[in-house]
């Protein structure tokens, strides 16, 4: 074994500028929701230049949405391909799938990037531009990994399944895609940005919107209306009450350093027409954390509960009750058992490659992961280059000596699960 | 003087109908701004019956730019025309304007009416629509007073001055183009809804925009960014402590049964982008009422220094501070002399029609009077049907009695403050 990481680690030091330009050339398609042919072009041309049985479709609309975990986040897919590349093995081994949403968050208030927000510029042995950390850096850390082995001459027992879905950012569709197809694995990794963490455990979400009423009146006489911005904060408060109530007792010890294991965020409101009348309608949408051994359905009536018991003794919300709706996004929950081999295959190789010990920890946010383990029933495990608190934020950046040395652990990780075909 | 009311109220009594059905046209004109033409058309047609001299003119846009008191609401006022009718008195008489704007806010959210906002519909003596109350009950009521007027063959000694006005509600251009184009008189009525009590005194208005910044961050961490939302709750507050000091000592015993003298009004909020992202700026929009004798400027100073004194203490404002810009409506305010003569004429004249005395009050709201007192100089009283609670609400209505009676009102007042010319 240790010559063949030794083989690996000569190819990924060899070749990390060709993998860092290929970053950039990732980073500057701007793959947001809807326009991700350009990118995955971009990324088949790659796997087939590794000479891997390539799979390119868009995920069927009308079959996906008979499925209990479809989230509609739009009306079709076409042109919104999924890529998938398979490394087939000699036989024997153990597969995996290696998986990565190609599809980026927008990048919101364009004047608080410091350049433009898909520049891929590198400055220090960073790479700026939305999507570096979450996840093209990690797409290209798993695909550096899987160059390197192929580079090398080394043959895999199992079959390396590689995923480019698209629309993990709303709710999975496109590794829901994948696993309807047939797409299976023995284990399977997804590197979002965990700062090289290993999430064992991953909190799932969902997405919801609470319409709150109010009076219209003159703004002169705001007295004879009743203000839904007003009754707003309300429902905004009691929400964040229930976020103190779900996290007071949650006593797993891989939650132990987040400051809030499983938040709610409140990240949108709207209301009201005009300055001088009452706002009579507001709406806020947010994402509910659900815990890994939470059950979806047991946190939605959580949520119901708590806007029932605020209008409860609340003279005008009794009467206007909050309305409830779980839309767009949701993200399973997920938990992979601590003692499972592919875990010790991980923890084992992250020592050899960083030299010290994997911190474990349970992610406070979802991932495919939960699609692939409670659908699919393959341990996921998710750890990757980037700092979440750079995903989904302005001047966004990847450290590249991150990604270059999560490709040699991925690499590692991959050969010693598969298992090597050796000459007899 | 008795013998004209007389013929006058006769008069009014027989041309009821008419004049409800054509309260009844015009509202089911909707005079939304930039959308005026049709209902002008209407007005004029009615004035040109009466043999009014017509001045129908689109507001120049750039000649009323340079005015301190201009509030800009659009580039252009091309179809959207002032229109006013000059009823010329034999000479010797005071003259008068009776103003009444012709623009009404948009209707809100339609599911909240119960027929069409624009219908018109009469049930139970009261007229449904957007536009009865605020103010075309009040328009029609002066017509129909001018009218009965002339019908009756009462010749004025002074001119009466017909007001048909566009864009009062977001800041009186309308207005201030009649003051601009010339026209003055020695008093002027603007029967806004008041429920027929006298307002002497009128509160003014601004409309301001807090813009609110956060920091964004994924909402599976939001506790490494900074909620705009939360910012704004902050914000919000600080404003609603402003509109608790500025009325605590208001000692004004016209303002005694006015819950809040001078409110401040926040309508409208906005904010966040996506659902799972901490939402990183937040819009407030709202309007700011300024007492009868307060300077605009000091206002504006105390909303400044409100926003300073709250980013002071606050580690988040304090690095960044909330940006207040004042934009749109601004109702300048105004106030009449207790002992004027025209207040005697109409207080009179009140307990004539309604048999008791008139209700004096100070308007928590702002209407073109401040124009018509600040830069046309003339002494303007606040009176009219309906009630303010109605305007800018969902089912708005106006009772056809009250439309009826209050153009007996401004028929006495017009004909004792003008004069009436008696064969020698």
């Amino acid at each position: 074994m240790n010559s063949h990481r030794k083989k690996i680690e000569e190819y990924i030091d060899l070749h990390r500028h060709e993998a860092i330009s290929f970053l950039q050339k990732v980073v500057r398609q701007p793959s947001l929701q809807g326009n991700e042919t350009g990118v995955q072009e971009i990324v088949i041309e790659k796997l087939k230049q590794l000479n891997l049985e390539i799979d390119r479709w868009d995920p069927p609309h009308a079959e996906l949405s008979k499925h209990s975990y479809f989230v509609e986040s739009r009306k079709s897919y076409e042109n919104s391909p999924n890529v998938v590349g398979v490394l087939h093995g000699t036989g024997g081994g153990k597969s995996i799938i290696l998986n990565g949403h190609i599809d980026v968050v927008p990048e919101g208030d364009g004047t608080k990037w410091t350049d433009d927000p898909f520049s891929g510029k590198i400055e220090n042995g960073k790479m700026f531009g939305r999507g570096t950390t979450d996840m093209k850096g990690g797409n290209v850390s798993l695909i550096l990994a899987l160059e390197s082995i192929i580079k090398s001459g080394i043959k895999l027992k199992g079959d390396v399944i590689f995923e480019s879905v698209i629309e993990e950012e709303t709710g999975g569709v496109g590794t829901l895609a994948t696993i309807l197809r047939g797409y299976k694995a023995d284990a399977a990794i997804i590197p979002e940005p965990t700062n090289m963490k290993l999430f064992i455990k991953q909190q799932g979400s969902m997405w919801f919107r609470v319409t709150v009423e109010g009076r219209s009146a003159h703004g002169g006489t705001r007295y004879e209306g009743i203000s839904a911005i007003e009754q707003s904060w309300k429902v905004f408060n009691a929400i964040m009450d229930l976020e103190k109530r779900r996290n007071a007792f949650i006593t797993d010890p891989l939650y132990k350093t987040i400051p809030i294991p499983l938040p709610i965020n409140i990240g949108k409101i709207q209301g009201g027409s005009w300055p001088s009348s009452v706002a009579d309608l507001v709406t806020l949408e947010g994402r509910i954390g659900v815990g890994p051994e939470e059950n979806m359905d047991d946190v939605r009536n959580e949520l119901k509960a708590c806007l029932i018991d605020i209008s409860k003794n609340d003279e005008w919300l009794k009467e206007h009750q909050p309305k409830l709706e779980f839309f767009g996004g949701q993200w399973v929950p997920n938990a992979v058992a601590n003692d499972h081999p592919f875990v010790d295959v991980l923890i084992e190789n992250y020592t050899v490659v960083y030299k010290k010990s994997v911190i474990i920890e349970a992610s406070p946010w979802g991932t495919d992961g939960g699609l692939l383990g409670k659908v699919g029933l393959i341990p996921t495990l998710i750890i990757g280059p980037g700092e979440t608190k750079m995903a989904h934020y302005p001047d966004e950046f990847i450290d590249l000596e991150e990604v270059i040395k999560a490709a040699k652990l991925f690499a590692f990780t991959i050969i010693e699960w598969c298992g090597v075909f050796e000459k007899a």
